[in-house]
């Protein structure tokens, strides 16, 4: 298998000013062209130490990734370093990147300064990759012979994220023609409700049955559950698509409705498509999680098809005044209560005029907790067309973990009444 | 200066399913109390890898801090590295760890296996940091003499993040301690509304003028505005505090009211504690926030004392029905107008009975752009007991982007608001 390396430069990234993005993207794409990325290296803003790395890199890996920090400044000391590496003899100005450079200028309204038209200037020992969303021309140096044993390809890239991200389909293309890859395949089952320990008992029967050549990983994550998926290198893609749906439909009866999606699929991506299907409406009232739900609702392009919106009741006098819940329902039981969420939920589908509504109430703490009612309680209410029902749920981490969790398991219950009311069938039933 | 090297281990990160944020969060702490992250490394789950990256790394770096990805299974494979490295001998029950493993199971509930109870098992090299957080005990090695030239540390920190960025305070101290550091003095001015091309035009005279020792850096963050940094190494703590804030003091005349507070204060901490002073209130109405600003400004503990409430209104239904926005408004100038978003804001207020209320209404995007109101256009709309403003502001970004650009500057118009009202100073004038 090819070995890559990324390689990102940058004081910005060693004091913690800045999150590296860019390794995470650059991997994922080396992944999914089967290319393993063995290292990822950040270092600071120093010729030096940028050829070093670079070059230690180079001895141990088949590809290895650059990019540049952000700033004019920054890529021209890439630039450098590159042309020392690579044994430059000089520069050259790339006349199609000097085109779209000036384009981009004039589109703009800028002035040509030398400083933006010297972004074109690459050394001559490199091929270019034409940078569409940016100024630095994405440069590409093939090493072989000299000290290199065997075939190095050496990617700069810019350090701007979303430049830089848009160049990796360009990049995995020039990987795929110039090392004559094998296929990889992935498939990847999204599961809500079931830790991740737990998960790996009840699956750990039909982990160990599996083909000798596919391979299981656990992906945790507290928003989007738990993502579980299966590879395999090399073999006929139709086919391997097929084997692994049979492995993953083997699941079916071991965790059932706990499987959400596929890939990329979130709690709130599944319950709107159900809801688009149907031509339904939600809402959601929100005490605890404070506008979370409504957010991650409406971080979905297109989903004023069917949100409607929302009250975040945080004071129990919007409670009782927008959203009707009875004030003698808080006086006897409380605000974090079943009879309070039930109300809640019931409330905001009446204002709202929605089919389904989510209402989330419970302490996230730090203050708040009592005995009975601990911080990390909360109680969900989902009030569908047929029924409202509410449940009660603990968790123990600090506010902006329970938040979190309240919100993630409100949308879970929320998807399982939609898919209940609108009689969805599992995913892996019908898959 | 101190030199630091931090270690992510973990296939997740290297094939990008996982991003590393500890990281950036250790070095953080670490650029504080003056020790230089010189190299930053992410390695997969193989001990040999493992333990030949971790002695690379200790043969050019005083500290090594290794994270150990996510999960038991992970953080025993560190383990069995380190144990390696320091030359242990056996294996010991860390008994204050263990009590603490048991007490959390018992709190949740959880049966007391073999698993749990064994990550209280440490090498007898290391000295052990408790992890009130989390089972993995953080383990430190002090490592001289043998093959080791000079002092050098190795900490092991858990994986999962909150865990590991609650060890970093005792870890500093740990390295404080330990190599008797200079003393750093930092202090962190937070602006909002000048972006940092622009603001490092501002400051350039100033800049030139700093004393030698001083040295500024410009920490930019999207929601939260652009930090200013000045930080002095040596010398004594009061004596510096005073030079610094002499130092801020001179940019009043240039910035004025950009500055809005000190060290990890936010646009949402300080109205907070605003409100919170005068015993006022405040309340949001949201359309193409979709309830950012209600999650930001419920993201504080003790909010329930100033924020009443607010309404997503992302259906234009709701917009009339629930917040009272005339439907001629809507017809006669769409949703995305100064009138409609003044309607918003002061019908939020209305219904609520808050003091102040901030409403947006815009064009996040990718759809439902026109050449006269294209994605990234927003209306903000601010009620104040004594008038209501309204501002358009345009921004170029996808729709994650605008969204968190949107709530951001709603926030800090709310911020100016309600400083007007309330009659408090510029904080750099009274600091």
């Amino acid at each position: 298998m090819l070995k890559a390396a990324i390689c990102t430069i940058g004081d910005e990234i060693l004091i913690g000013q800045v999150l590296d993005t860019n390794s995470r993207e650059i991997s994922k794409s080396l992944n999914e062209i089967g290319v393993k990325t063995e290292t990822m290296v950040s270092v600071g803003d120093d010729c030096g130490k940028i050829v070093q790395s670079l070059e230690t890199l180079l001895e141990s890996h088949d590809i290895v990734l650059v990019t540049g920090g952000l700033g004019p400044t920054r890529d021209d000391m890439t630039k450098k370093a590159l042309a020392k590496i690579s044994g430059a003899s000089r520069w050259r100005t790339d006349r199609e990147q000097e085109r779209l450079i000036i384009s981009m200028l004039d589109r703009r309204g800028i002035a040509h300064t030398p400083d933006n038209l010297a972004q074109a200037l690459v050394p001559d020992s490199c091929e270019v990759i034409l940078n569409r969303r940016g100024m630095a021309p994405i440069t590409v140096y093939r090493l072989s012979g000299g000290r290199f044993t065997g075939n190095h390809v050496l990617y700069s890239l810019p350090g701007v994220p979303h430049e830089a991200v848009g160049a990796l389909p360009d990049i995995m293309d020039d990987i795929r023609r110039h090392f004559s890859l094998s296929d990889i395949y992935h498939r990847t089952l999204v599961t809500f409700g079931i830790p991740e320990s737990i998960m790996s008992d009840m699956l750990s029967g039909w982990e160990s049955s599996l083909p000798e050549d596919m391979k299981l990983a656990y992906l945790p994550d507290q928003a989007i559950g738990l993502r579980l998926r299966l590879s395999i290198y090399g073999g006929r893609h139709d086919e391997e698509e097929r084997r692994i749906r049979r492995e993953f439909g083997k699941l079916e009866p071991i965790i059932g409705d706990a499987a959400y999606g596929w890939e990329n699929d979130t709690l709130e991506s599944v319950i709107g498509n159900m809801l688009k299907e149907a031509g339904m409406t939600v809402s959601a009232a929100e005490s605890c999680t404070g506008g979370r739900i409504s957010e991650l609702m409406t971080s979905i392009a297109g989903c004023s098809d069917y949100y409607l919106g929302s009250v975040t009741s945080y004071a129990n006098s919007v409670k009782t005044g927008v959203l009707g819940v009875r004030k003698e329902t808080i006086d006897r039981f409380g605000a974090v209560s079943e009879e309070c969420v039930r109300e809640m939920a019931e409330g905001i589908k009446r204002i709202t005029g929605s089919d389904f509504s989510v209402a989330t109430s419970g302490i996230a703490g730090p203050g708040g907790g009592t005995d009975e009612k601990p911080v990390g309680t909360v109680w969900i209410g989902i009030a569908s067309p047929d029924r409202t029902i509410a449940r009660k749920l603990m968790f123990y981490g600090d506010r902006k973990r329970n938040i979190v969790n309240f919100a993630s398991n409100a949308l879970n219950l929320l998807r399982l009444e939609t898919a209940r009311f609108l009689k969805v069938s599992h995913i892996l039933s019908i898959d």
